[in-house]
């Protein structure tokens, strides 16, 4: 069965300055967790880099053991004769610095300590997990990337991937994403770090090895669940169907379904994430913005080299699709080559993990485009 | 000096056995806080009755006091020779049931302890909000009202009087809202009052006299503000700007303006709300339902027999337009005179509290159709 894979590691940055993080901090030694499926090509130029969101992981195709009944989750996508074939393409994908998936994050042992560093890890940004991703690529003897595709927090870093490495690959294909994260973005994401840090047995961070913050960051995931969703999605899965008897609804321990989802939702993230991990990559999104130590995001823009397909989702409350389209004409104007597709679902900004058959028909045509020129 | 006002009060339900909540709870004896602007006339049949959203009070127009800075929430208005004109209407707001601003809530004491109900207060409804504003028209000799006007809950309360005193009124004007609340309002709501509920401030509501959950009842309120204005206004008003030196972004104690604007609004609304007030108002939304009751929505529409005036707001992401656009076309399939207008603002969910010249040029139209009728 050769779905099945293995979540590996490499360690770098053994030397505290070998890895200078954008805020000027130091960290090391850093360890990436990842996955490959596929075999790079002697030239090393037929791979392809899927970047995850906010609470994802390397592990974004196939399956971890024979009895697994969850497979990676962007597998309807990847795999032999899919639309990323591994057939073909040699597909890398790793968790983000600064998360709790195998990568280095505030989770991890600080080596100064030899306990978890907390919040003593330093600000990390979406630029620097794309330089660590950048290592491990060069360590796996990666010369070149067909495609850099991700969405939400991973189409922040295939942005940034075009503006930092832009002869590096053929193509970058951001999903639900914004070139600089948006005020209301921030917002939302404030208002779920303060919900973890609000909660006492946060403990500033410090509350390892216990189970931590469980009901702050459970009320964070429940407040981002809203946003990554649709009323028009809501509407019609729960509308107001309330989850018991009809006269209990005037009782404050009833709940509507819509309710009893998000409860389900944040209990479920809080036995698999953690809170400090969750505060540090909504904070790295806070700090998006591909324009940053250049003088102006048309200089950002004027780097790029690659073809740039945007993917906008058509019900995505919380990165509205006029964000890529005024980034593809951005593009356009800078002589770019560029191109803005709309997905259009009821799924909201979420739809690039659930329709598969949808964003797949878009993106397979993309591929087509690359082997044809690739012939 | 004619616009100094003064807030009054009505108290009624002595007995027990006289106000029998949409519950099934009784309460009483039930204090209701408001104020009035202009003149009865004779025949009882000249008032207009205004309604206020979440955290309002019956203060919507005049001053307290001659040297008060702030006028009454819907001042620009509401007054002499304004929109709604008091030369010309006796208009009356009051506090809803569950508020803190003078109408029994859960702060107000509870008679048979002494100390205030907290979470002992019955959970009330906007049916109920409405059906004490009745006894308060009752009181005051109001026999008959031209316009009942309120956005966001208050139009929630405009429609419940529709349905619920169909022959009371010549028009109703809902601005913001919906016949029945969405999944995705009950969802904000339920993440706020979870925010509350949470800080361990709260003490399950029996907080009385300290100061209750202020970083809780914050919390609720930032995220609240989020829903209540607009994308495109943050974009605008504060971008990505940063609150202090650059390089300070990297830092978890920095700040972008919008953070801090954030925080500015919830440390605000600390200081003039009760926090057990805003979970059952919170809870009262969730319940709006005017078909609750009826055999169907349907049912409950067929029995209005005034003009309904929808007002929805292009950019309000709480109550997307389609919400009151839709309503609209309901109630003129049913053969009832309804109209809706769009009111086009970047302001968000709060513009019905902002844009005072585009809301009094719309509602002017309909005051002027009004009196053009009378005579």
């Amino acid at each position: 069965m050769d779905r099945l894979v293995k979540t590996q590691k490499y360690t770098f940055a053994f030397s505290p300055y070998e890895f200078v993080l954008e805020s000027g901090e130091k960290l090391g030694p850093i360890t990436v967790a990842y996955e490959t499926y596929g075999t790079l090509n002697q030239r090393g130029d037929n791979a392809v880099l899927i970047l995850h969101a906010l609470t994802g992981s390397a592990h974004a195709a196939g399956y971890h053991t024979p009895g697994d009944r969850e497979p990676g989750w962007w597998d309807p996508l990847i795999g032999p004769g899919k639309v990323i074939d591994t057939n073909r393409y040699f597909v890398v994908c790793s968790n983000v610095l600064g998360s709790c998936y195998g990568t280095t994050g505030p989770a991890s042992i600080n080596p100064r300590t030899g306990k978890p560093y907390g919040m003593d890890f330093p600000t990390v940004t979406i630029r620097d997990m794309v330089r660590v991703q950048k290592r491990l690529l060069d360590h796996l003897g990666v010369k070149h990337l067909i495609a850099v595709i991700g969405g939400s927090m991973g189409g922040m870093q295939a942005l940034e991937w075009a503006v930092t490495y832009p002869g590096y690959m053929d193509c970058v294909i951001p999903i639900a994403t914004s070139a600089q994260l948006t005020p209301q973005c921030i917002a939302f994401n404030a208002v779920q770090r303060e919900a973890i840090m609000q909660d006492p047995d946060w403990c500033g961070g410090d509350y390892y090895p216990g189970p931590g913050p469980v009901r702050g960051l459970a009320l964070a995931r429940m407040i981002g669940m809203i946003t990554y969703k649709s009323d028009e999605l809501w509407n019609r899965r729960f509308g107001r169907d309330f989850g018991g008897p009809d006269e209990k609804c005037f009782d404050f321990s009833g709940r509507f379904e819509i309710e009893n989802y998000l409860h389900y939702q944040g209990d479920k993230l809080v036995k698999r994430f953690d809170a400090n991990c969750y505060i540090y990559l909504a904070k790295a999104m806070d700090l998006h913005d591909i324009a940053r130590g250049y003088d102006s995001l048309e200089e950002a823009l004027r780097r790029i080299r690659s073809i740039v397909i945007c993917i906008g989702i058509s019900s995505d409350i919380l990165f509205p699709p006029y964000l890529l389209r005024q980034l593809v004409e951005d593009l356009l104007f800078l002589g770019k080559r560029a191109k803005y597709v709309e997905l259009k679902s009821s799924h909201g900004h979420d739809a690039f993990l659930v329709e598969f058959e949808r964003l797949g028909a878009i993106l397979r045509q993309f591929f087509l485009a690359i082997e044809a020129v690739a012939v």
